[in-house]
């Protein structure tokens, strides 16, 4: 079967290849793209050791370059992919984005928004998750595992 | 009494003149600043509306600024005063921080985080409210209320 360019696998890949950027710099490797009329619109990996700044989460520093390119605060219509289930911080800005629909990798039992259920998003973000798990998660148990040895 | 330089009363009321300052520029009025060892480091008011993005709340503006001048991400021995309780997105915020204790004024029964409790914080944040919290919703009413007959 041929991959749809417009798939959910084909934008979490992306959004993978935005995490790798963040492993590379040594930073947890963490990707996002926000996604509107099938077309990318905004790409971020997390920023946070460079920047030591707890806001640079791949979500947030993704909300805010979407929201440029729309000039519009509300990504309604639009779909966030993130390679790990988002933070409660995250989450909260995604629910003041009324984002349309919100898709993540792998989950995150310790620090995901999950945990306080899906109250904390917009009533009317639809939620996916499980995409590209499996190369999500090895990802940061590869960037863990490197970290402690070092 | 002579009101201490270095109250909760005072640093609250520094934050409401920045709240101040959201209100004539038609935002939200809603202002923060972050106090260490009893200097203020960052001050700071919602900017979402001109910059439209979601993410510009008062206390994510002071946080990045707190960051920056600390040179460090976390915010261990800080206070961080805001004339509003926080939204689940700012106390997602402070938890990656690891802020000392947060002051806030009026509470925000719909938005504010205490919808969730305590547990979206840091544990080893502390939480006091009440602070100047008369003068901290009539602002926020007044606006409102002028936005309604205009």
């Amino acid at each position: 079967m041929r991959l749809s360019v417009h798939s959910d696998e084909h934008f979490m890949r992306q959004a993978l290849r935005e995490a790798e950027k963040s492993r590379d710099l040594g930073e947890v490797p963490v990707g996002a793209v926000i996604v509107c009329d099938n077309q990318i619109i905004a790409r971020s990996h997390n920023h946070t050791e460079q920047l030591q700044d707890v806001t640079a989460h791949a979500e947030i520093v993704a909300l805010t370059a979407a929201a440029n390119y729309l000039n519009s605060k509300y990504l309604t219509g639009c779909t966030l992919y993130v390679t790990l289930e988002p933070c409660v911080m995250c989450a909260g800005a995604l629910a003041w984005a009324q984002l349309d629909r919100l898709v993540y990798g792998a989950e995150d039992p310790k620090r995901g928004f999950m945990r306080f259920g899906k109250a904390l998003l917009h009533p009317k973000t639809k939620v996916e998750y499980g995409i590209l798990e499996a190369e999500s998660r090895q990802l940061l148990q590869d960037f863990f595992r490197a970290k402690r040895q070092s």
